[in-house]
């Protein structure tokens, strides 16, 4: 068995899958802002986006995880990449978001971005700011009550940067 | 004379108007993130889009100004505004870009935002920094690098933020 993830382009043979894990992460309300409800298409269309490079992560061919990187800001701010980052919850815990974090630094590169930004990581998200520190990102914002938190009602957000 | 202005909601017949003080502002390179080269119909899809609240600022019944208001977030991050504001070269320096941004202020209280976050307000600006700041908002982050200058080459970038 193979214990490390895979990666490769998504394709629209790849949505069911893409669709199960994005809407698992969403329901939770508790990391990423998109509306838990947000329906499959319009989900869908903004994940695989023509404005964004999507990618799935396989283990043993199974789709585990997705990541999309797209420029942060138009024009003169499109230096600066963005990217996010789901993993199916069955494959928690057996770092495919840090597989997916360092293989979309090197993709980054090559796409010739020159930093990587995240405008709204969750502050309660311990486990994702643990890890974005992990892979070489500072926090160098934080917008208050930046977040309607499932549980925790208005939360903060970091704002979170490195250089690639 | 009126030495006041006045605001609305723009509306298609104000495309010319609002392209001529669009095009002026991209065109400096020092500001906005928008390409320079930016073509009309993108730029007026994008400033005038479903997703924005389109003001112009009028003084003696002549478009001066534009501004908009938008969620700075999808879903879980609605709740936060951000704005955008542009002024007639030939109008600068009579507080227009002042009565808009507190009329702004205004109006997205109105529309039920509880915040207002400028993702990337370029540090050279100095003049926006400083009326951003007397408006009531922090810097709460700087992202280096953040902006290629026309003049500067690479510039960073404040996040700003205040409460409504």
């Amino acid at each position: 068995m193979k214990t490390q993830p895979e990666f490769r382009p998504a394709t629209s043979s790849d949505h069911d899958a893409l669709w199960a894990i994005i809407h698992e992460v969403i329901s939770g309300g508790d990391t990423y802002v998109f509306d838990p409800q947000t329906p499959r298409d319009q989900m869908l269309a903004y994940w695989c986006g023509p404005d964004k490079h999507t990618y799935v992560a396989t283990l043993d061919g199974r789709i585990v995880g997705t990541f999309m990187l797209k420029d942060n800001q138009p024009g003169l701010g499109s230096h600066v990449a963005n990217a996010g980052y789901m993993v199916a919850s069955d494959a928690g815990g057996r770092g495919i978001g840090q597989a997916m974090c360092a293989f979309s630094l090197e993709e980054a590169r090559r796409l010739g971005y020159r930093s990587m930004q995240f405008n709204i990581v969750v502050s309660t998200n311990e486990r994702a700011v643990r890890l974005w520190r992990k892979m070489g990102f500072e926090i160098i914002g934080e917008i208050p009550e930046a977040f309607r938190h499932r549980n925790l009602g208005l939360v903060s957000a970091y704002v979170m940067y490195r250089k690639l």
